[in-house]
Formats: structure tokens, C-alpha cells, sequence
């Protein structure tokens, strides 16, 4: 059994893997970050961990691996047999396909934008601009997503690294003030069915945090 | 075997998938985009094949994949016994992990800002400091790069998706004026190393470009 340190914050886009962990079911060290409005308190010495200063992050063994995408599939792989990755190759390719687009698109440009603006400019007089950009950028993508979705899950008939990941960003619409639940019917049926698993709320108790439906 | 239609326009990211498909070596057909400083001009009705508008885009017997990640991956799949994703699975997670970090950071981040400020804010008064962060970023994001290389390959012994894609932000920053040779001696071996392959002369042939070594 590797040994796992998994680096979070709660309620950040670390959730999805920490809600993975769970439903893979082995035991691991998890290892709290804050991420506040102003930026983001990393325990001491995490620039050694991780000098991209991102989370989240998972140690297997002490192999550091970072970014979502790789750090998700590194936890299917604890669990082949449930293939968290798709049933199939095409259905692994919608994975990676909606990973990458929720990762680079939807969190890096619209959140980035949102609620780190000095990424994008260190001209404090255009982060308005940038952050008005990213809420329509976000909303553009949200329009998307339900529109993708005809299911309970993102991809075939049973979960993965995608579900979570979508639930993520259904918890911070809700804490934009978007209506959720009204505006995204299909996207709230997948979060609604997903919240019923146990990882999902063995997760959301470890990190202090509810569901926001 | 599957048919392949590929969506490129010279010398953008989808130089990466191009030298890949060229080194599986299945028939395909190309289909050229443009991109200029301006813009994006994609063929007549590519909306309808990538609502999102963007290339790389492949199409395995009318299954259309879009996002770089899963485009290459869909590729590396058509040939297995290469390994284009890794020798291990270790190794596969790193290909993710500079995958994800060259998509979301580099390319979405860094070059999105410099090329593409009207993503970032709707204010044209902004853009020129949203470009002079994207060139910091980007400059940043190279050290990084050096620093991670050690070998002729990204990723263990062998030819990965990562290596093509470092191969295109190389040409990049010779196009943005950096010194790469210099600045970057480890990237440089790396690259002269590529584009000694057969795959990249035909793909820099089809594109009509040059390495720009």
C-alpha cells in the first residue's frame, strides 16, 4: 500500500480529489492550506513542496505529483477497478477532454481573473476589468457545461475524475450568487445524485465545509 | 484503422499533435486554420465542430476530441506500443503534470495574456499591462522549464507529448526575441535533439514553417 500525503485547502478545487481519495478508500495524510480572499496561506516551507505554489498536491511514496489533472489521475490509478478514468478509451478521452477545459478554462481564466486579478495585470486600476471579465467567462462556461450534461454523470454511466471536479465549481457558483439550482437543471441532478456518496460527505466533514445546495 | 481529420493552423500549439500524428504514422487528413495577430480565422463552420473555437481538434471516425491534453493523448493511443504517455505509470502522471502546467500556465496563462489580452478584460486601456504580465509570466514560467529539464526528453528515456509541445513554446520565445539557445541550454539540447526526427521536418513541411533553430 503506497504511503499518501495529500496536500488540500478546504473548499478550494481540492476538494475533487479529496472526494476521490475517499471513494478510492485507502488511508492518507491530509495536510490542510488555507486559500483566503487575499491570497493563499501555505504551511511552512510548501514553496519546497510545490514551487508552483498551487494546490492541490498528493506525495505517493514521496513522489510529488502536482496539478489537478495528474493529481486525479494518479488517485484512479490507486483503484483500477473502479475506473475513475472511464470504462473505455474514448470515454478516458472526454475525460481528459473535460479536465483539461474545466482546469485551464473555467478555473485558471474565469476564476483566475475573478478572484486573483494580480495575475493578470499588476496595474491594480485594470483588476476591475479583469475581475468582470472572468464572471462572464465563468457564466459563458457555466452555459456550456449544462449544456454538455445529459445525465447524472459527465462521462458514461457510472463516476469519474470529472463529477467531483463539476461539483467544485457548482459550490462556487452558488457562492457567486448564481442561481444555481434554477439556471443548470442538469448540472444540479449530476450534483444532487453525486452529494449522496459517502466520500462526498466524508470529504466535506474533513474540510468544515457543506455542500452549498 | 481510424479515419483521422485533424485541425491545425501553422505554427500555433497544434504543432505539438501534428509532429505526433507524424510519428504514428497513420494516414490523416489536415485541415488548415489561421491564426494572426489579430485573430483566429477558422475555416467556414468550425464553430459547429469546436464550439469553443479553438484548435487542436481531432476527429477519430467522427468522435471529435478537443483540448491539447486529450488530442495528443487520443493520438498517443493510435500507437501504444510507443509509449508516447510513458514508460511507467509514474511516468504517465508526469506527462499529465507538465501537460497541465504547459496548457493551463504557460500557454492559457502566459501566452493568453501576451497574445490575447481581450480575453482577460474588456478594456482596451488594460491590455498593454495585461500583455507585460503575460511576458513576466512567461519568462517565469521558462526558468521553470529549464530548471525541470535534465535529459534529451521531458520524461524518462523516451518520446512523450511533452516533448513536441516544449518544442513550440521554444519557438515562441525565439518569436518573442528571448535568447533561447543561451538563456536555456537544457531546453535547447532537448529540442535540437526533436527535431532531428523525421516527424517534426514533416510536420514543420506541412505547416510550411521552419524550427526556427
Amino acid at each position: 500500500m503506497p504511503q499518501l500525503k495529500f496536500y488540500y485547502a478546504p473548499g478550494a478545487c481540492s476538494l475533487a480529489p479529496h472526494i476521490l481519495l475517499h471513494e478510492v478508500g485507502l488511508p492518507f495524510d491530509a495536510i490542510a492550506n488555507e486559500v483566503t480572499q487575499n491570497g493563499a496561506n501555505f504551511i511552512e516551507g510548501f514553496h519546497r513542496i510545490n514551487p508552483k505554489m498551487r494546490i492541490p498536491v498528493i506525495a505517493l511514496d514521496g513522489e510529488v505529483i502536482t496539478e489537478t489533472i495528474a493529481v486525479m489521475t494518479a488517485i484512479a490509478n490507486l483503484a483500477p477497478e473502479k475506473h475513475l478514468l472511464g470504462q473505455t478509451p474514448l470515454e478516458t478521452l472526454r475525460v481528459y477532454e473535460w479536465m483539461a477545459w474545466l482546469s485551464g478554462t473555467v478555473h485558471g481564466q474565469g476564476f483566475g481573473e475573478l478572484a486573483r486579478p494580480e495575475r493578470f495585470s499588476d496595474d491594480p486600476a485594470a483588476h476591475d476589468g479583469i475581475r468582470a471579465k472572468g464572471h462572464k467567462t465563468i457564466v459563458d462556461c457555466y452555459d456550456m457545461i449544462e449544456g454538455k450534461l445529459t445525465g447524472v454523470y459527465a462521462v458514461g454511466d457510472s463516476l469519474t475524475l470529472v463529477d467531483p471536479y463539476l461539483f467544485v465549481f457548482f459550490r462556487w457558483g452558488n457562492g457567486l450568487g448564481l442561481a444555481m439550482k434554477e439556471k443548470y437543471p442538469n448540472w444540479a441532478m449530476l450534483v444532487s445524485n453525486l452529494v449522496k456518496r459517502s466520500a462526498v460527505e466524508a470529504a466535506l466533514k474533513a474540510e468544515n465545509i457543506d455542500s452549498t445546495l
